[in-house]
């Protein structure tokens, strides 16, 4: 296995390939995909399917100078295996391993990293507008861009200027008929028509070109044959008309899996001028038939446990327990059950957010706008104008996207909007883009939100019967992670109130979220060493339980505010600034939570240890705690004798 | 004037009028927007644009019950006028008074508050879903949207899910040319070329129809009956062929300023089924030849000070001193000439941003994307990676829309685009949509990024000068007001480092921006009143002058931190976590700024005033706390006794 591929340090090897080895190279970087698979979970159906697309972009041009950006960037593995990283790919998605994404840490070839969907096509027009600028315009531009990450706005922003300049830069659409779930909307139709068609060969291109070509020639037979070409347009382009209106040359459907094919059509396209689209087809899965026939599930699938010939996978590792996204994809299923005016949005994160069984059981109240966050915040605000009581269940880094729609649409009318935020805290592999570590601030800035988490699984369904109830807009954050649970009584949700779980009087953990359990678990072993300590569930860090929170505060040694998000602004700066208007001391109060750094990829509980805020580190920081707070308190009280 | 105005109390009473007495509305509408105009700057030539669009909507639908948004909402005066708020109108864009843009709290007819454009087409769309699932079928839906506005990325987002859904949404393209400067992009002259062409009256419709409601007939007859649909597109209906692909009905292009046509073909769409888009051309300013002549100039003009007959502008007001935003372009224009790698990008704010003077110095520098945030800041990436240096100049309140550019194409890559944040701050009139008091939370809490401020005009081109010298992300933000100065000894603009502009032992104002000449007439006034204040000018929240301002905090009685932006995260925030990292007692910290409310419109020196932080305000604070800290000094020495 890897014979050519151990011999490819940089993609200027593989130009001394023959067509037979490039094919073996195609299979040997399938297998290494597949081997990888059989190690841990990794994003598998989308690498498969640009194997193809990858070499062929590779072998025509040269990216150590010219510009290439893939768009999400979870396909950039291919990629990576042919541009010195072979050797290192088994580390991938792991711990001080290759990133899952592009990262410009590793190679020249990953201009920039990426993860969320849609930038690509304008970060590529910066890039060319600059190498213009500078002298350098024989680099060439070139974005590819899935379907799915197509429908995202700033793509047909960066599409509209791109036209506007007249700029020579190449866009390929990689269509897969996948935006991770089944695609939607007006253009998933639209492309779904091109597939009718025949696969193009390069033919058309003469006479796009002759209609491109002629000379001034007066202003009435231009437009005679403006008509012209708009009629041959009509029968022979026709599919590619929107990009065409858009002021692209349409290039395709071309076969996103035929090498040779797609080197021929590289190769013309790479000298033509202006803003170009080239249209392909792959296969998401290509070559592993599991993977090909149910992509869904094949996008990041569990360990490959047993594996047949031929790339047959025959056995997937079994479902894990149950996490957070399944406790509120639950929750969300009964409340549409009790009350026919919820409604569910979703940014194509239908499976992500484990939203089958409630799409299934309401197909009219469930709406997948694909990825257009922007979008589905602002739909949701004329929902709940309406009366209908809309939940937007976004990842919290996802939701960045939709900032100012939360902002207009949502917070400034003050409509009853329901913010579920996935994968809020760290989320692991797949590393900073993913990480939704910002929500907490950028939520709680705004006024009239109500911004919760819940402390552990029992909270999760009544925090969001809380939020339907609402006439505000509130949020709800919970981390990718299996659900804990702290065994106590129950304590009924109400709006600004945290509960006290543990007295203490040495000192006592103020948790936001389901960092929770782990602070219950280190106040256990605390009390074992014999240290009271107390702990309190914030559940809102808005409106902000100061009563409680700040009862604290006077009746133990300190505080300890715990959070899995950024401390510029975020919780512990909410606790400081209460205890600032309540003119309290805020020497007692300590602030643990995650630093002001983009944090790397890495399992999360390696990241959480590293970062303090496992039950070992949240210890830690209390011994020390209570430590120095006895040392001042006798201080003090020495000076005070 | 306004006879027939005074009688109309609502819509309802519009259908009541003959043409004749339509016609006569239109002039005395205008009549009325000309007047407001001779008493205070306001929205004028977009107004001017919509008068009989907005007369034939109000004559075809029934809005109490329908749903109707003009984006981007500063067209919302002719329905003010019609909506029972003539009497009030005067009072428009003062405090207290009617808002420049819709407001919900005024009139039911207001459905939306809106100010940054784009988001109606997807908040139509909400709306009519909603009305759609709670058995409000019959309630049409209509979106009135700008060209201008119409190259944001959540339009395309919204047109590709209600085509998705086929959703009976009618679509207004109100195409005046105009994106407040010149619009550009390939949207532009794709639009400029329907120019050509006939009005349409209603003609083309039939055939429309008629190849919409043929039955299932077979698929090779479909086909073919398709292929001459489109060759009859290709023929007939070419110019909305882009909005045909993708998945709505086109109609237009239609005048309009003729009344009876407008109202015909709103008559006839009223009742059609799914997406419908109607492609109206208007002429920003009609009515008033100086405003149609040059609508950039009297997009919101200053005050008519001479008006001539028929609505002839002969003089308006002269203009006034320099502001902030003065200073900035001349210091962009400067740096331009200084380094030809420094880039200038504005999304359609040239003459909002006063950069007329550098576009056209430095054409090929100079990008307009257009109402396009999150390309402009993705753009700026792309350049800042290929060796450029790009400044962003967007208000404050639209760099909202860039939000998760900001974080993954810029801040997560390290890369050095300087951010010029106009209109930080409280900007007046325009009120809640277009106050920028967000950005210090917002941006500080991004990795890597660096927060800046000047204090007052000396620093505004050595602050830009710094900002281009370094190698991360910066940001600058810098108020909606008229230059301010402090003599004092020059002081270089050093990262992380504040400047101490005045010592003082009994409190000292830590003032963040350009609030700092007023915190110095607070410390010139309480000087007299012989209180030893000190000032010091923060410069950057990030990184903060920990050393300078919590060294204030230990050597006066209690520092006073000063910014014009929200309290929640904000710069008083960032000192208290300063604080509270350098274990300080933060009761000695003393917050002023904004509240954690929406702001409503006023003149900028009245919402100082009321949210204390004019001089008189700031000046209450010192005394305040000064009594205050003495008294707890006091007690303090004596329980020590």
């Amino acid at each position: 296995m890897g014979l050519l591929l151990s011999q490819i340090e940089s993609p200027a090897d593989l130009k001394r390939l023959s067509d037979e080895q490039l094919n073996q190279l195609t299979q040997e970087i399938r297998d290494e995909l597949v081997r990888i698979m059989s190690i841990r979970p990794a994003h598998f159906a989308s690498n498969l399917g640009v194997v193809e697309l990858c070499l062929a972009l590779h072998l025509t041009f040269d990216f150590s100078r010219d510009r290439l950006i893939w768009d999400t960037g979870h396909q950039i593995y291919p990629q990576k295996l042919i541009t010195g990283r072979y050797r290192q790919f088994s580390s991938i998605r792991t711990k001080g391993g290759l990133m899952g994404y592009p990262n410009p840490n590793e190679s020249i070839y990953d201009l920039f990293m990426t993860g969320h969907a849609g930038s690509s096509v304008s970060t590529v027009s910066g890039l060319k507008a600059a190498d213009d600028l500078m002298g350098q315009s024989e680099r060439k531009a070139v974005a590819v861009i899935g379907d799915g990450a197509f429908v995202s706005g700033v793509v047909y922003e960066a599409i509209n200027n791109i036209s506007g300049m007249d700029q020579n830069v190449l866009v390929i659409l990689n269509d897969n008929k996948m935006s991770i779930c089944p695609r939607t909307g007006g253009l998933a139709r639209y492309l779904d028509k091109t597939r009718m068609t025949e696969f193009y060969q390069g033919s058309k291109k003469t006479i796009s070109k002759v209609l491109h070509t002629i000379p001034y020639i007066g202003e009435k037979a231009q437009h005679a044959l403006e008509h012209l070409r708009d009629g041959m347009k009509g029968a022979i382009l026709r599919e590619g008309m929107l990009f065409e209106e858009m002021g692209f040359r349409y290039f395709g459907p071309v076969d996103g899996h035929d090498l040779n094919n797609l080197r021929t059509i590289l190769a013309d396209l790479k000298n033509q001028k202006g803003p170009l689209l080239l249209h392909v087809f792959t296969n998401k899965g290509e070559g592993v038939p599991e993977a090909s026939a149910d992509p869904v599930k094949f996008h990041t699938p569990p360990v490959i446990t047993k594996l047949g010939p031929e790339r047959t996978v025959l056995e997937l590792k079994a479902g894990g327990a149950r996490a957070y996204t399944d406790s509120m994809s639950d929750a969300i299923h009964q409340a549409m059950v009790a009350d026919e005016k919820v409604a569910i949005l979703t940014a194509a994160m239908c499976q992500g957010n484990k939203l089958e069984k409630v799409r299934e059981s309401f197909p009219t109240r469930f709406f997948d706008v694909g990825i257009c966050e922007s979008h589905a915040v602002a739909f949701a605000g004329g929902m709940a104008k309406a009366g209908m009581k809309p939940i937007v269940d976004i990842y919290s880094t996802f939701l960045q996207r939709a900032f100012d729609q939360i902002f207009q649409e949502v917070a400034l009318q003050n409509l009853p909007v329901v913010f579920t935020m996935d994968r809020a805290g760290l989320t692991g592999p797949d590393g900073p883009t993913h990480h939704g570590v910002f929500d907490i601030p950028y939520m709680r800035l705004f006024p009239n939100m109500i911004c919760m988490a819940p402390g552990d699984e029992t909270e999760v369904e009544p925090m969001l019967q809380f939020a339907l109830q609402q006439k505000s807009p509130t949020s709800i954050r919970y981390p990718k992670t299996n659900l804990e649970k702290v065994e106590r009584p129950k304590a009924p949700i109400r709006l600004g109130k945290a509960e006290t779980v543990l007295e203490g009087v040495d000192g006592t953990f103020v948790a936001f979220g389901a960092i929770m359990p782990s602070c219950y678990q280190a106040v256990l072993k605390l009390r074992a060493e014999g240290m009271q300590i107390g702990l309190i569930n914030a559940r809102f860090v808005k409106p902000l339980d100061s009563e409680t929170i700040l009862g604290a505060l006077k009746h133990t040694k300190f505080i300890l505010t715990v959070e899995e998000g950024t401390l510029e602004g975020g919780f512990g700066s909410a606790v400081l600034e209460a205890a600032n208007r309540a003119n309290l001391d805020s020497r007692k109060i300590i602030r643990v939570g995650l630093p002001d750094r983009f944090i790397d990829h890495a399992e999360r509980h390696e990241l959480l240890a590293e970062l303090g805020l496992d039950v070992e580190g949240l210890c830690k920081s209390m011994r020390k705690a209570n430590e120095q707070f006895t040392e001042s308190h006798t201080e003090l009280t020495e000076s005070l004798r």
